[in-house]
């Protein structure tokens, strides 16, 4: 939305276009400098939160958090993974955001309950352009252990889970995959893991480990970074990689 | 719902009592004799699926789907858990539901589109009373391994989906805690493992790994079940469980 005009179209009429009682909101997690980061948008007159939108009648959910995020990212076919719904707070909308919103009026669509679908979405964040506009202010990549506690509504509880979905998910969905280069040093994908795990492993057990489960393949290709450093170069296994988690227990076992 | 005229209220002014555009399904999994089963009921008109309701305008979700549940098995404090909202076809019940169900006029909210928030839930089949009514033709409970492929709109796909989290969560989820008695021996927690993931492990292993991952305790108790044959009982370590999956990965690696 470009102008005044545009939102007060949106306000009045969106529920022609829209769902009602549903949103979409996007945790969005990009990795650089051994930092895993979260991208917020500063809303008008709401205050800081996760990027979101709502969802076309007659649109797929999926198609609709992807368009929600290409429009503010510019980026094409980024991953996405919904993780939870939050609709435990029979009130959670209305009152919150009629007071920070003061247009919307009694009986207005967006001031009726509203569930917020979460997705978590990996990016990289130096390619990605965010695009402001009437009700995005503003915008900054956050580190994850330097999320402000006042986000609006619910927004740290989104961001929290959302991180806990990414923790539990990181040995069987392509979270990797999406983060890393498509070939790359075991240093870094240790370092990967350890920001998002938020823990230090062993050298020799952890990469022992990913070879193990064949979630990653050793190329016969090594990189040169300087004098006497010629670091072996890997790659994910993708097949492996999807179902990695149970099998790898399994196996385990 | 007990008489046709119930039905013909709910279905014109259900909506003045509940959300549009959103229903629960509940994948109610029960552990009986080795076999994982699922509930499915027979529902007028429609077919067999699983069961399923509507969120009230004030109520939370969590709340939503337990009481669906106990009006329907007569059980309180079920174990329910979210896995899944399926949205990704924008006309996923419309046109379905308007064939199947020919009560609905156009323009009915039964009839517009509607997003199914997945739970599955655990219980214990012995205890269940399942409930019949006007809607809820019939019930019975089916191993997971003969669900017939014909079950009304995409509820094959809603078990599917119930299977694969419930087998994903099996380690981080007090799921087992929610299939045993409080007190049990190795081989009926292994039997309940093999049976939800449908793999055979290694005894010793087996139990030395949910040892090391802390999740099950042994006690100073032993069952008598016949001469020379007195197993050690043992119970599950709660706070651990609840956070087993990725200790027990980190501590692998």
């Amino acid at each position: 939305m470009e102008t005044l005009e545009e939102l007060d179209d949106f306000v009045a009429n969106g529920h022609k276009v829209y769902l009602p009682h549903l949103s979409v909101e996007c945790v969005v997690f990009g990795y650089e400098n051994k930092q895993l980061k979260v991208l917020l948008i500063k809303f008008l007159n709401l205050g800081w939160g996760v990027p979101g939108g709502y969802i076309k009648r007659n649109e797929g959910l999926t198609l609709a958090a992807s368009r929600i995020l290409t429009e503010r990212t510019t980026l094409e076919n980024i991953f996405l993974k919904q993780f939870y719904i939050f609709g435990d707070s029979a009130h959670r909308n209305s009152d919150e955001r009629r007071e920070y919103w003061d247009r919307l009026s009694e009986g207005n669509w967006l001031a009726a309950r509203t569930m917020s679908i979460g997705f978590y979405a990996l990016i990289d964040c130096a390619e990605a352009i965010i695009k402001q506009d009437i009700i995005a202010e503003d915008y900054k990549w956050v580190d994850v252990n330097e999320i402000p506690n006042d986000l609006l509504m619910d927004h740290n509880e989104i961001i929290e889970k959302a991180l806990l979905a990414l923790r539990n998910q990181i040995f069987h969905e392509p979270i990797g995959y999406n983060l890393l280069p498509e070939k790359f040093t075991l240093p870094e994908i240790q370092a990967l893991y350890e920001t998002i795990l938020n823990k230090t492993f062993d050298r020799r057990n952890f990469s022992n480990k990913l070879l193990s489960m064949g979630i990653i393949v050793k190329l016969d290709e090594k990189r040169n970074i300087g004098q006497h450093r010629s670091p072996y170069l890997y790659r994910f296994h993708q097949d492996n990689y999807l179902n990695a988690l149970s099998e790898g227990i399994v196996h385990a076992l």
